[in-house]
């Protein structure tokens, strides 16, 4: 390694700039690129990603000459901020930061106040001349150094902590002496080397190349590589190290320390939005052990304590100022960290801030309305997978409810879910089978990095302290996932499983509504409803439809289905499932007399009773869908799916339909199977009771042909499933053919139709030149495809496919985003062998995946022309079908 | 069609050759090169297999001057044979039958005697002097006629000729009197009159054109097309119709018909091996409606009727001769037909002979040795299908029984199975569930062509009428059944599905036992043994060895099926399953405790006490393969196989374990799976408890290693099976070798291994680049392929596998014979990619495919390096693996 290791920033020059991510991190980066913009940040130095790599292939060595760069890089800092590092007289101090290169928040550790030891308190004291400042820095330093870099668990620390303010009988921290600082920094000390066996390290050089350590070793901690997983972020990649002098918000009432977004973070509006306390450290806001003020007077509300605007009116006018610089300069919105020490503006970070999906689509759309971004920005900034929450429920208006308590309105939307009290029992509920135990709320003090499994599992969250900031609110906001933090009131009780309101007791398990949009808390399930769309959302939708090339199609199996993804809009019907149909009051019992037929002429009569149904059913459907395709897959499901399990049930079937319940338990029997997803259903059953396909395809030519009469243009196509064999395909499509030759002649009507088949099975794939001789379209079942290719039932690979994902062999769930190399292999080979044969063949997919935002990357390059998925993903298809296109266009524009 | 459509043969030169098997079919073509040889043929003319192609696709139109070549032949044929066709002084008759490329033996239609009417009678009796040959072929011609061309039921007519020999009181028909066959021929045209409402025609040449139309159309009948399937000959190729002058056998007593082989087609014997009848018609022959006389005095047993060679020596010389002849120049057993009319010989036919697997071998032995043939011809003339039958059971020497009856030795082996009496019901109760009710023995008067199925569904055939000719005989030898024919002493009962022997009843679902060796009919179960293989066997065996590229192994579990397998001439084991060894009475108790564990603990606990029996099974495996290479599969199937299922037996379990009931049955149920085909198993169960193939390659090194300090020579190699996933391979490729070194390294001692993995995953074949990075042999496991490809469970495939055959939807059961065009691309993939990465890798297939010839050809030409199958298929992929060498030999020799 030649390279450049250790990169200086400070006193308006940087070695570094924003675009060198990859090897100083998102954080060094930006620091670098704001001292070059000539904004205040203390001094400081990035070690490389590399170093970090080179570290974890060394098995832990650090390159030589490391040491000699971090001492030059600690001289330039003194040089600028005045003082040195371990000077006893004029300490100066650092903090120590990791940087991925991918933001991370709360996810990697930090260590501050490094550089205190024994004699530069002393100093430090002398010339601070703030004792109880220098005493908490230091009692901090310890606690962080001890929990960081030598692995010692907080709790003790705390215990501590909370000991000695029951002693002085005060309940914030505020209120202890210097003297109580002094005394904590000496416990804290004896409880180090009473759980560590080894002494605090006096000596600041000793702590720095600890902290240093320390940082590139987290980048391999549990908790890091599981955010990594849920982000889809790489394993491989090295963190870099951030060095940089101390400023200090807590050195006083003439000090703050506080967060901001360049925009509001929760709707997008142009306002300056954040958060501060005066005395306090960084920590103390995002952690919500303290609540924080607003910075401004417009986010001021009732009962507030002083904003910032109020409070330090200059230095609120040159934060300002700063925000719109770095608006301008990053065109995006920023997620800043400052600090005011003794009245004076310290910068600490910036970053593009996290926001949520409306607040994602306004500020797409306005900053492109003000020329700060083009279209094609506009729409690469909104995430597919965030805008779903968009179409999502939220409180019914009309519902009426009484409220438990209020808290902060962290993350928009509803949250209606049992209460839990910890990330594993959110974890454990939602993979319980009972669809009622599913959903939960998951109810914190505050969250923390470790909660993110738990936080992924549930519906939303409650904690009882903490901001808009805090780690619930800006992890809710990123999983598109309601939250009301902040809510004082609570008690929460995590022996008992129980939170206190008032009088009243929640336990586990009881029903709770959160209101992301007001922080309401309501007891009990509150009716939702569906969003209306902001304007903004329609012109991006717009903008979206404009790049895309790929078609967006629906699976909707109702007329209902159908109305709202046009209203989403839906090109048409990728996918009617013809088996839910069956399902009906009135139906079923004319499909289990079918199933339980003696021979052919006693199914056709129970066909002959379904037809009717199946004929209204598919008007209704190609009327809500006027002149777009709707594609109908014919029965699929095996038929034991259609008839009752128990006895009783059976016994009672035989009586209805006339029949000897022993035959009748018999023939239940018989049509049980091992593995009913490899067995007798799709076109199999198609093939053995042709009757049953010559319904239904009569049922649809009879649909269309009415409605022809009436002049509504309908377009439907048949699709055939689970073909593994062209021959299959090409009976089948004799057969759909005949009926329909046979209904338009007697209706005197010529409808526009098709037939195709689902590509679900590897061999449809393999052999798909020979399955596109008879197919008009392919539809890919990704579903099927994924399971048979995987050889993965989705109904038991629960068991070990988490295992697997956990254990990296799985990069993610094959069933939410489909498996490029293999799944996709047979896709691309289908596509290709398909079209050699017949250049027009029209190809989708209507699989889960069709609604996945990689998935539909991938179903784009690999020359599909439309996607299909359910009625409320329609918009998040739409859009990343242009981020496709728009993707694509950057790589080949460099 | 310009080509020549109609192939004239007689009186020494034919238009056609014998090489012309598709244009003639293999009977036209063979009259043809027989008349070309000089061996007396009666004239006649082949219409070419293009008319009937021609036919096919007009939809019932021959061609345009078809009638005219024909007239213009049968001219020829007058010339030659002398009479007229339609003359009613000197009639010509003539026969018409099919001829399709391949010889399908009784399953085409075939008329007889056509040219006689009212008037031709007259004349035929007149130039005669012989009343009742002529009316008795005449009834013959009517019943033929309204059978083969008008579609009438035989039953009509034969009830019929019992009347009419009852009303005689005689009990065979040649006792019928010449009026009683000029009666039965006026009762025969009332009945046809009756059923068909049309006269039976009486102008020869529409009795011709209704003969040739008949025959073009009968290929397309279920019966053919269901023979077609069995022996896999394409649907669409044409039948010839040969038209030929006929000879008549039955015009009295210097009249004979007679079938031969010219080796004794059961053992292969160099003699010349044949059955006649006098005064009979080919038919009496080989429908079995009489027993036949032995051809020659080697043949003539005890009680045998005068032979053909006492009966008319000159004759028998001038066949004898024949016999040289044809042998040489067709260098094969020829099967012949010959008929005697009047004192003078006539050949109808020669083909190849069918012949017993026994048979095949020694014949293609001796004539490479006699020079007749190459060495290449000779392992190219035995079928590997057939050559099963030889190493399968024959009666135990040692056993005692009592013979109930005897019949004739049909077809070699041993057939111990219940009594069935129709082929429905052997199709239905093979088609049980229950082993007990699946071997059926079948019972009949005599076989014919509808009940192919039910004898492909039976153990063996027991007939009470025909001989060695017989429709049972051939195709239970073709088949490689045992059969026991022409049994004379049973009395069946269709109605009350029993027969009788003397006194003693069996009945339906009774045991019995047939001796193809002997002809021995047993009631009841007789032991069974292993054959002893001939010399001709071994030496062929050889000659493969020489040829073929593939090697060998086998597909064995114990050390004992293993020795088996080495007798056979396995290579090694490809496949030796672990799991099985888990269901030993001393070791399931274990397994279940390792299941049912609480923990990792517990779970460790239960392996360690299973270690040492798997240790103990591997050394004997091992052993016993010494210095082969040992494929040892790791645990496969899913854990729920290991346990009871009844509530009962559960509680019991728990109470054996120690364990509270309750808990146990929740956790048996947590274990069963909705499709455990695609469940956790496999390397599945090796990721989510890495301490079971811990246990498994423990035994395994510390059998090696204790063998190796015996001095015993040893290969292991470890197989993980269901890799979909590179990363699956990569972990437990890690667990293992970790081990291997641990025990290595306590033993000091080095073993030779290696480790690999099945492909039996779709997506494993897709990826197989990447698995080969971390595989040194790939097995296909192509049962779980064909699975997981087509979508096919093999436990419920049942339900519509046969009508999917039926309808020509698939070719073949694709689990009996590799489909090659979607499971095969597949493993050609694999192949082709992992040596991409891997050309050191070591390809095998271990599915049932191993064992098939056809699969084991894909095999071959996919570039596999060995093939395994079950130990008693060895020889039979042994010669396989030669023929596909040899036979892309001819394809690029020529």
């Amino acid at each position: 390694m030649t390279r450049k290791r250790v990169y200086f920033f400070g006193g308006g020059r940087a070695d570094g700039r924003g675009a060198m991510k990859n090897l100083l991190g998102g954080k060094g980066a930006n620091l670098a690129e704001m001292t070059n913009l000539g904004i205040p940040v203390p001094a400081g130095f990035t070690i490389s990603t590399e170093v970090c790599i080179h570290y974890y292939e060394r098995g832990g060595d650090f390159p030589d000459g490391l040491e000699a760069d971090v001492d030059a890089a600690v001289k330039m800092v003194e040089d600028v901020m005045g003082g040195g590092f371990g000077n006893s007289d004029d300490p100066l101090l650092f903090s120590v930061r990791s940087g991925a290169r991918v933001s991370m928040p709360g996810m990697m550790d930090t260590v501050l106040n490094l550089g205190l030891s024994e004699k530069t308190v002393a100093g430090l004291i002398a010339k601070t001349r703030n004792e109880r400042f220098v005493y908490d820095s230091y009692r901090r330093l310890i606690q962080m150094y001890a929990n960081v870099v030598m692995g010692i668990e907080m709790d003790g620390f705390h215990n501590l902590l909370e000991a000695k303010k029951s002693e002085r009988g005060v309940k914030d921290d505020m209120e202890l002496s210097a003297q109580d600082m002094k005394d904590l920094a000496g416990q804290f000390k004896v409880k180090v080397k009473e759980l560590s066996g080894k002494e605090f390290p006096d000596n600041p050089r000793e702590q720095l190349w600890g902290a240093i350590r320390a940082v590139v070793q987290s980048g391999n901690i549990p908790r890091a590589v599981s955010y990594r997983r849920l982000n889809d972020i790489a394993d491989d990649w090295g963190t870099a190290v951030n060095v940089q002098a101390m400023v200090f918000g807590n050195m006083g009432e003439d000090s703050a320390t506080g967060v901001a977004f360049t925009r509001d973070p929760a709707t997008g509006e142009r306002v300056f939005y954040g958060e501060f306390l005066p005395d306090a450290q960084g920590e103390d806001v995002v952690s919500g052990v303290r609540t924080p003020h607003p910075i401004n007077l417009a986010q001021k509300k009732d009962g507030d304590e002083e904003s910032l605007e109020e409070f330090m009116p200059e230095i609120y006018r040159d934060l300002d100022t700063i925000r719109e610089k770095l608006e301008l300069h990053y065109t995006d919105t920023q997620d800043i960290e400052f600090t005011i020490q003794r009245g004076k503006l310290w910068m600490l970070q910036t970053r593009t801030g996290k926001r949520t999906a409306e607040a994602a689509v306004r500020i797409a759309v306005e900053m492109e309305a003000d020329g700060l971004i083009s279209r094609k920005t506009a729409v690469m900034r909104v995430d597919p997978h965030q805008i779903e929450q968009l179409l999502h429920k939220r409180i019914d208006p009309d519902a009426s409810y009484e409220v438990l308590t209020t808290g902060l309105p962290a993350s928009p939307g509803a949250a209606v879910g049992r209460v839990v009290f910890t990330a594993e029992d959110a974890v454990s509920w939602a993979a319980d089978d009972d669809p009622e135990k599913h959903r939960t709320v998951l109810v914190r003090e505050e969250t923390s990095p470790e909660d993110i499994e738990g936080m992924n599992a549930s519906q939303g969250f409650l904690t009882a302290r903490g901001g808009m900031t805090s780690h619930a609110a800006v992890v809710a906001r990123g999983m598109g996932k309601c939250c009301v933090a902040g809510a004082g009131d609570l008690k929460i009780d995590y022996a008992t499983k129980t939170f206190k309101v008032g009088g009243l007791v929640v336990k586990e398990g009881d029903w709770i509504t959160l209101n992301g949009a007001t922080g309401e808390v309501i007891l009990g399930k509150v009716a939702t409803v569906d969003p209306e769309l902001s304007g903004y959302f329609a012109t991006l939708m717009e903008w979206a439809d404009e790049f895309r090339q790929l078609g967006v199609r629906t699976n909707a199996d109702t007329p209902e289905d159908a109305a709202i993804a046009r209203g989403f809009g839906a090109e048409g019907i990728g996918l009617c499932r013809t088996e839910h149909m069956f399902f009906g009051e009135d139906r079923i019992k004319y499909i289990r007399a079918m199933i339980m037929a003696a021979d052919e002429a006693e199914r056709r009569e129970a066909l002959d009773k379904l037809l009717p149904f199946q004929r209204s059913d598919f008007e209704g459907i190609l009327e809500a869908m006027k002149g777009r395709t709707v594609t109908i897959r014919l029965l699929d499901p095996p038929l034991h799916e259609f008839i009752p399990h128990s006895e009783e049930e059976i016994e009672e079937l035989a009586k209805d339909l006339g029949k000897d319940p022993e035959r009748m338990k018999e023939k239940a029997a018989s049509l049980r199977e091992s593995n009913p997803m490899l067995g007798h259903r799709g076109c199999r059953l198609g093939i053995t009771f042709p009757e049953v396909y010559e319904m239904q395809a009569r049922a649809i030519f009879e649909a269309a042909c009415s409605l022809t009469k009436k002049g509504v243009d309908v377009k439907p196509d048949i699709m055939i499933p689970l073909v593994g064999e062209p021959k299959e395909l090409s009976i089948l499509r004799e057969l759909v053919e005949r009926i329909g030759v046979e209904v338009m002649k007697k209706n005197g009507v010529e409808v526009d139709y098709h037939i195709g088949t689902m590509i679900e099975i590897p061999r449809a794939a393999l052999v798909a030149d020979e399955v596109a001789e008879h197919a008009d379209f392919f539809s890919f079942g990704t579903n099927d495809l994924t399971q048979m290719t995987y050889g993965y039932s989705r109904d038991d690979a629960g068991s070990f496919l988490k295992g697997y994902i956990e254990k990296g062999i799985l990069v993610c769930d094959p069933f939410q985003s489909i498996d490029v190399k293999g799944v996709g292999a047979l896709v691309k080979m289908a596509v290709e062998k398909g079209r050699s044969v017949n250049p027009e063949l029209h190809v989708g997919i209507c699989g889960e995946h069709g609604g996945d935002p990689e998935s539909i990357n991938f179903c784009h390059h690999a020359g599909l022309d439309y996607v299909s998925c359910s009625p409320y993903r329609v918009p998040v298809a739409r859009l990343a079908a242009a981020h496709a296109v728009l993707r694509a266009r950057m790589r080949t524009e460099g």
